[in-house]
C-alpha cells in the first residue's frame, strides 16, 4: 500500500478510496500507481497472432445496425403479467456505462403491449378549458420550434425492492432498472398551450394515451408551462414504440407514468381526473393509513453500478467505483462514496457536463486491499436536497413485507442508499447497513 | 406579414428569418404569431375516435427494442463496393433531429465486413518505443478509470460531392452522411501510454485494426497524450460492430479512418508508417500536383438538415430551419443562417449544452412567404475559425469532375457551405450560389 499511495495519489477516505482528482491531473500518477503492482492482468507483451476473425471477410453491414451477437446477454429483463404479456422491462445498468441508456434497453412499463400506431393517422387534441381547441398531426407539429435535452425517466416504483425487510439478492437491474436516460427532442408544451389559450380556471391537464387501455394521468398546468415537452425524437430518431411512438408527454424529473406515452389528448380542467393510475396504482399508503396522492417526484437518488452484484472482482488492486446520480429538482451537486459502510466518505468525480434532470455518472478510484468492504453512495442536488438514510424513509413510509412482488403499499419513491458488500472472494452482495 | 411581426418577434434578416430569441423568451410571442394565421394545418378540434390500434392489445415487448415498423424507411443508405460487400453506410440527417446519432444509423466505412470478434479473446498490444510493452484484455481495461464524452466522427471524404462542378441533386444524407455523433466511454489513452512509459524518441503511434485487412494509420503521439480514448462504450452500451466492437481508437475531431476500429495494436515509432491509407486513400492532390499528407482534421462545418431535399414544404407560413454544426478544434461559437443566398444573415440559436468536438444543433424560426429562397448556414468555432466560401476551397484544392464517384482527388475535407433552394411549389434542391 505505501508503494501505491504517493504524494500525488492521496487516500480520500478509509478502506482504499483515492482522491478523485487523480483523473483530472492527468494520468501519470495513476498510471505509475497501477504499473505492474496493481494491474496484474496487464501481462507482458507477447506476439499478436491473427485471430480467426482476421482470416476472413466478416458479415455484411445492415442499413440499421444491431449490437454484436456476442452481446446478446445485454437485455432488459422482462417481467410478465399474470394475465400475459410483458408488464415491464428493466435497464441493465450493471452492463452499461456512460450516462445515456441505449434506446433498445430503455425501461418499459405498460399494460397492453405496443400499439402499432400509424403516424399519418395519429392526432393530438388539446381541448377543455382553452380559448381555441387544437388538433395536431405529426406533420403540423414538425413545423413548430423544437428543443433538445438530455433527461431521465424513472418509474415511481423504481427501487421498490428496497422496502423489503431483508435485502433482496439481485442485480442493480432488478433493484433500480426502472430508470433510463435519453436525449429527447420535441415541441415545448408551453408553445401549444399558449396557442390554444389557457382559461385562468384551468389548473390541471388530463393526459391520455392511445394504447387500448388509454392510460390517463392528471398533470398540474404549471408543469405544462414550465419544462414539459411533446417529445417526438429519442436519441436522434423517432421515439421508440416502448417510449410512446410517435409522441409522448415528457415531464422532466416527474414519475414515469405521468409522461403519458402514445399521447393523443390533453384536456385542461379545474380539477384532477382522479384516474385509476393516480388514486390506486401510484398512490402511497402511509403508516397512519393516510394515502398520499400526487407525489410527482422521486427524490435525489444515486446507486453504484460498478462494482455491483454480478460483477466478478478479480483479486485485490485498483478498481474504479462508478454509478449514476439524478434528481427531479435539478442538477446533481455532489456525490460522496464510502467503502466502509458509511463511516468515512470521499467526494466522487462527476462526469461533465452535469445536466439538470439527467443522469450524472460519478466515479472514484479505489484500491481494494482484498478485505471486506461495504460500498455506498450518497447524492446531493443543487436545490439542497440530500439522499435520505433508509431508516428515515421507513419511519415515514413504513416497510413492505410483500416486496419483491410489489403488490402492496408502500412501493414507490424509495430514494435511500444502496449498499454493496464486497467479500474476500470478490463476490458482491446487497446488504443493509 | 405585419400581423405576424410584432414587437416581440423581430425580423432578423431578409426573406423571413426571425429573431432566434423567440425560443428563449417563452412561447407566448411565437404562439401568438402562429395562431390560426401561420399554422393552417392546426385545424379545429374534432372528436377523437378510437383508432384501430386502440381496439386490440399490441405486440409484446422485446428484451432489446427496435424502432417502430412504420420507420423502416429510416435507414443508412448502403454503397456497395465493385467487388462486393458494403463499403459505406450514410447517416440520414434529414430524418433525424437532436444532436445524437442513433447507434444503428451511425455511418460506416470499411473494407472487409464486420469482424465477429470474441471479446474474451481480443487483446490490445502497446509496444515499440516504450519502457514496458503491455497487453490488455477487455477485462483488464475494465478496471481502469473511464471518461465519457459526446463526440462526432467524420470521414475525411464526407461532403466530397460538393467538389463536383455541378450541384449534385440528392439528400443531405448523400452529401454529408459520413458524419455521426455519439456518447463515447472508455479509458484515456494517455493513462495507458504513461503506464507503458514513452521513449522520448517516439513521435508517432501506428494503430492497427483486427479486421482482415488490418487497416492501419499513424497518429502523432501528442494526440495520444491529449484527448485520445480507447472507446469501449457507445451511447451507453458496448460499441457496435460497425464502430469497432469491442474497442476503437477515438480521436476527437480527427478524420474518421484514423479512429482505428477493432483496435488491436498501437506501436510507438520515430516516424509514421506511411501506410496505404495515409499515402493513398486519404492523401490529397493539390492543383500544383503536390500531395498533402497527414491532414488530420476537417475544418469547422455546418449544414441545414430541415428543410432539405426530400422535405416536403407544405405551403407558406412558419417553419423552423435547423441543422448541425461542428468543429474538430473545439466548441461551436456561432452559426449564422441566410434565407436569401448569403446576402443577409441572422444568428441561429445553439442548443445547449454546446460541447467541444460534438454536434451542435442550431435553429432559427422562419416565416416563408411562399416565394423563392436560398437557405445557407455558416459556422464559427471558438478557436476563431470560420467556414470558408466554396470558391476559397476550390481555389486552394481544385475541382473534381469525377465526383460523385469520388475515385479521384480532390475528394476530402470539404467544409464550405451548402445551399438549398426553396421553390414556390415547396420543392427543395441543391444549388451553388
Amino acid at each position: 500500500m505505501t508503494k501505491l499511495i504517493s504524494n500525488e495519489l492521496h487516500p480520500a477516505a478509509a478502506n482504499g478510496l483515492l482522491d478523485r482528482r487523480a483523473f483530472v491531473r492527468g494520468g501519470a500518477a495513476l498510471a505509475a500507481a497501477m504499473s505492474g503492482y496493481t494491474l496484474t492482468r496487464s501481462v507482458q507483451a507477447e506476439p499478436l497472432e491473427d485471430a480467426e476473425w482476421m482470416r476472413t471477410i466478416g458479415p455484411d453491414v445492415p442499413g440499421y445496425g444491431r449490437p454484436s451477437p456476442m452481446e446478446a446477454h445485454v437485455e432488459g429483463t422482462l417481467v410478465r403479467r399474470s394475465w400475459g404479456g410483458v408488464g415491464n422491462r428493466r435497464t441493465p445498468h450493471h452492463l452499461l456505462n456512460g450516462t445515456l441508456t441505449p434506446s433498445g434497453l430503455h425501461f418499459f412499463i405498460g399494460h397492453s403491449g405496443l400499439p402499432n400506431i400509424d403516424p399519418a393517422e395519429h392526432k393530438l387534441l388539446i381541448h377543455g378549458l382553452v380559448r381555441q381547441p387544437l388538433v395536431f398531426t405529426l406533420e403540423s407539429l414538425a413545423r413548430y420550434p423544437m428543443q433538445t435535452r438530455m433527461g431521465y425517466v424513472e418509474c415511481g416504483g423504481n427501487s421498490a425492492p428496497l422496502f423489503s425487510p431483508e435485502p433482496i439478492q439481485d442485480t442493480v437491474q432488478a433493484l433500480h432498472g426502472l430508470a433510463s436516460c435519453s436525449e429527447w427532442t420535441g415541441v415545448m408544451l408551453s408553445t401549444l398551450l399558449e396557442e390554444a389559450g389557457i382559461d385562468p380556471k384551468a389548473k390541471w391537464m388530463i393526459a391520455e394515451g392511445a394504447e387500448s387501455i388509454a392510460h390517463t394521468r392528471s398533470v398540474p398546468v404549471y408543469k405544462g408551462l414550465d419544462d414539459a415537452m411533446i417529445a417526438l425524437y429519442q436519441n436522434g430518431e423517432r421515439i421508440r414504440p416502448e417510449q410512446g411512438y410517435p409522441m409522448r408527454l415528457f415531464l422532466p424529473g416527474w414519475e414515469g407514468n405521468m409522461n403519458v406515452k402514445w399521447l393523443r389528448r390533453i384536456e385542461l380542467t379545474e380539477s384532477p381526473g382522479m384516474t385509476a393510475a393516480e388514486i390506486r396504482s401510484y398512490a402511497d399508503l402511509l403508516p397512519n393509513n393516510d394515502i398520499m396522492l400526487f407525489n410527482f417526484m422521486n427524490g435525489v437518488k444515486s446507486y453504484i453500478t460498478h462494482p455491483s452484484p454480478g460483477y466478478a472482482m478479480n483479486g485485490p488492486g485498483f478498481y474504479e467505483i462508478s454509478g449514476i446520480a439524478y434528481s427531479g429538482r435539478g442538477p446533481i451537486e455532489k456525490v460522496r462514496v464510502s467503502a466502509d459502510g458509511g463511516r468515512t466518505w470521499a467526494d466522487a468525480a462527476l462526469q461533465e457536463p452535469v445536466l439538470s434532470k439527467a443522469f450524472t455518472r460519478f466515479r472514484i478510484p479505489w484500491q481494494w486491499d482484498g478485505g471486506p468492504a461495504v460500498l455506498q453512495s450518497r447524492a446531493w442536488d443543487a436545490a439542497g436536497h440530500v439522499q435520505p438514510e433508509r431508516a428515515e424513509i421507513l419511519a415515514w413510509r413504513g416497510q413492505n413485507p410483500d416486496v419483491p412482488r410489489v403488490t402492496a403499499f408502500p412501493s414507490h419513491h424509495y430514494n435511500g442508499p444502496t449498499s454493496w458488500a464486497v467479500s474476500a472472494d470478490g463476490g458482491v452482495s446487497h446488504v443493509y447497513v
